[in-house]
C-alpha cells in the first residue's frame, strides 16, 4: 500500500510566551502539523487526530488503516498536530530556547495535556478552523480528545477516546519506573546529553517496561510462550542467552532509541501522569458538565494500562454529570496496543461515530451557507 | 509477637564438586539451613519450607503467621534451607570460590531449580531425613516443592506449591527487564563490584519492576489511587515530585538494596526463568508421571505473575499425567504477594493439606516402630 502523504505539513509558531498550566512558559513555541484532505467551504469537516506518546503529526504514518476508508479525505479534512514536548517537529526538550539559544534539555518546563490541547487550538485558530467535526485519539491521544471536549466545549462536535482514562496507580507506577530507567543510564547526564549521545540503554529499558503495559499477557503467551530466542540462543545454558520474549523486547528497545528522544519521553510520560479531568475546575464533575460534544469512549478488553473497567467507569461519570456518553469495547488480545493493532474492529466504531449526529448541533460561528457539493 | 528463633541454624558443606544442570560445578558449596522443632524418632515429621526469591532459611522470619498454629513445632520439625546462589548464608556470587579464593561475582555458574532442590536433598541426607512429611513453598519456593515431588518421588509425602507454575512469557519479560535494570547501572561493573559498592539504583529499579508483578492493580488503586506522595510532594508542579505509588516503590527499592545482593538477584531470577517441568525428562508428562506425593496447588485470584489460570492448568496437567492433584484458590486482592499477605486464608489450606493422608503411604525406609507419643 502506497504511503499516504499529507496535503500540507508545516510548522505553526505562536508569538509571545505560551503560558503553561504548571506555571512555566515557552517563548514562541512551534507546533508541527499535517493536513490530509481539504477544509470545505463551511469549514465544518475538520477531524483532529491526536497522537499517542511516540506518534507524530503524520497521522497516516501510524494509523494507515484508517485511510481512506474511515478518514475519507474527499470528505474530511484530517489534521494531526505534534505534541508540545515531543521530538517530531514541535518545540520540545531538544529544541533551542529561542530566547537564550540554548537547548532546553532537562530545563524544559512541565507540560500538561491541557497545555497540549491549548496549543492545538492555537494551530486550528491559525488554520481558520473554529469548530471540529470530531476530535479522536487513543491512549494519550484519547486524553487530549477528552480534554478538548471539556476545555473547548463549543469547538467540538464529537469526541472519541480509545483506551483512555486518568492513569490508575499501576499506570503511574509503570511510568515512574520508566523514567527511573532513563535517569539510571549514566549517558543521561541529568538530561544534558549531546544529540546522538543520549541514554540509549535507559530509553530502551523504559520502552521495554512500556511494551509490557502495551501488550497483554495473553498475546505474549501466544506469540512467544517459553520459546528460546529465535536466533538460536539457549537460555537454559547461559545467563546471556534469552527467551524469545526478551529478544523481542530488546529489539523493540533498539528500534525505539533510533527514533525517540529521552528528554521528550520524560516530558510526555509526565504529562500522561498529570492528566486529571478536574484540573482547572472545581471538581471532575464540574469539568465533565462542560462537555457538549457527543462522546464515544472505547475500552480494550485486554488493556491493563487503561483497563476497560476504568474506561467504562469514566463513561458512567460523564453520564452522571448529565451528559450522554457512548461506550464500546474492542474484544482484543493485543492489550492497550489494540487501538493500533485491531483496526478491523476499531474502524467501524470510528466510522459510526463520525456519522452519528452531533449532540452539539448549534453552530456558534458557522455561517449559514448552502451545503456545498463535497458534503 | 516475639520473634521465633530456630532450634538449630547452621551451614552444611558438601565435599567435592557439586555438578550443576547447566554444566558447571561448585566446589564444596555450603547451604545455610535452619530447623524449628525437632525430628521425632520415626523421622517422619519433617516439613521442608522452600523460600522465594528474597527469602532465607529462617522461615519464621518471613512466614511468622504460620508459627505456631500451622507449623506446630511440638509436632513438626520445620526446616528451611537457603538457596544456592542466594546471599543469606549459602554459597552464592558474593562467596569466595574455595579453590581460587576469589569472589565468584559474575562467574557464578548458572543454577537451576533442580540444582537447588538437589542441594536441599543433600542437606536432608546430612540431617538423616530420608523422607519429608511435606515440602511447601510459594513462588520460587513452590517451584522447588514441585521439583521435589518430581525428582525425589519416594522422599516426599505431600507437596504444596502456592502461586507457582513455569513462568509465562510475561513473567519471563518481567525478569528480563529486571536484569537489564541491574546491568544498566554503571556501578554494576559487569558484576565485578566491591562489597557495599553494588548497583543500588539498578537493583532498586529491578525491585520496583518486581513489585509491580507482586502486587495487583486493584491493590495499588486501593492503597494509592492517584494521591500525591504522602510527604507533601506535588506531582502536578514538578518533574521530581511523585505520586504516592512512586514514593512507595522507591521506598521498597531502598529497603531492598540494604538487604540483597545484585549478583544473587541475577542468579535467582534466572533460575526462576529456567524452571521447566520437563527438564531432565523426556517430556513434562513423563516428569509429572513420577510424582507420588499428594499435591496441592494454590492459585491466587489477583496474581498476574503466576496467574491462577496457569496454576489451575498445571493441576490439570498433573491429573492428565495420571495423578490426583488438589487445587485451591486464594481470593485475594494482594496479587502474587497473597502467599505472604493473606495468611488468614492461606493458613487453613496448608493445615488441611498437612493433615490429609499422604498418597504416598508406603515407607521406603521407615522402620516399623510403634507410634511414639509425639505423634
Amino acid at each position: 500500500m502506497a504511503r499516504i502523504e499529507p496535503t500540507v505539513e508545516s510548522n505553526c509558531t505562536f508569538d509571545g510566551a505560551f503560558r503553561l498550566d504548571a506555571g512555566g512558559d515557552l517563548p514562541s513555541p512551534e507546533v508541527r502539523y499535517a493536513v490530509y484532505g481539504e477544509l470545505n467551504q463551511r469549514r465544518d469537516n475538520a477531524i483532529l487526530v491526536c497522537h499517542a506518546l511516540s506518534g507524530s503529526a503524520r497521522v497516516a504514518d501510524w494509523w494507515p488503516e484508517l485511510f481512506p476508508g474511515v478518514f475519507d479525505t474527499s470528505r474530511y479534512c484530517v489534521i494531526g498536530a505534534n505534541l508540545i514536548g515531543s521530538c517530531y517537529g514541535s518545540t520540545g526538550p531538544s529544541s533551542p530556547n529561542p530566547v537564550t539559544g540554548v537547548t532546553y534539555g532537562p530545563d524544559f518546563p512541565l507540560v500538561s495535556i491541557r497545555d497540549m490541547v491549548r496549543a492545538q487550538a492555537r494551530v486550528l485558530d491559525q488554520l481558520g478552523i473554529e469548530r471540529l467535526h470530531t476530535v479522536v485519539g487513543g491512549s494519550i491521544g484519547g486524553m487530549q480528545a477528552l480534554q478538548w471536549a471539556i476545555d473547548f466545549p463549543q469547538r467540538v462536535e464529537r469526541a472519541i477516546a480509545i483506551g483512555s482514562a486518568p492513569l490508575s496507580a499501576m499506570g503511574l507506577a509503570l511510568n515512574h519506573l520508566q523514567r527511573l530507567a532513563i535517569q539510571l543510564d549514566p549517558a543521561f547526564r541529568d538530561g544534558r546529553y549531546a544529540p546522538g549521545e543520549g541514554p540509549e540503554g535507559g530509553l530502551a529499558l523504559a520502552r521495554g517496561i512500556a511494551m509490557l503495559s502495551y501488550k497483554s499477557p495473553e498475546l505474549f503467551s501466544q506469540r512467544f510462550a517459553r520459546r528460546p530466542n529465535r536466533n538460536g540462543e539457549d537460555p537454559y545454558r547461559s545467563y546471556a542467552d534469552r527467551f524469545d520474549v526478551a529478544g523481542y523486547l530488546d529489539h523493540q528497545g533498539e528500534k525505539f532509541i533510533a527514533r525517540f528522544d529521552a528528554n521528550s519521553y520524560l516530558v510526555l510520560s509526565k504529562a500522561m501522569d498529570t492528566f486529571d479531568l478536574a484540573r482547572g475546575y472545581d471538581s471532575e464533575r464540574d469539568a465533565l458538565r462542560r462537555i457538549r460534544a457527543r462522546v464515544l469512549l472505547v475500552g480494550i478488553s485486554s488493556d491493563w494500562l487503561f483497563p476497560p473497567e476504568d474506561v467504562r467507569d469514566l463513561a458512567q461519570r460523564i453520564r452522571a454529570a448529565g451528559h450522554a456518553c457512548d461506550y464500546a469495547e474492542l474484544k482484543s488480545s493485543h492489550g492497550h496496543d489494540g487501538f493500533l493493532a485491531d483496526m478491523d474492529q476499531l474502524a467501524p466504531f470510528i466510522t459510526a461515530a463520525l456519522w452519528r449526529p452531533s449532540r452539539n448541533p448549534v453552530p456558534i460561528t458557522r455561517p449559514q451557507v448552502v451545503r456545498t457539493a463535497n458534503l
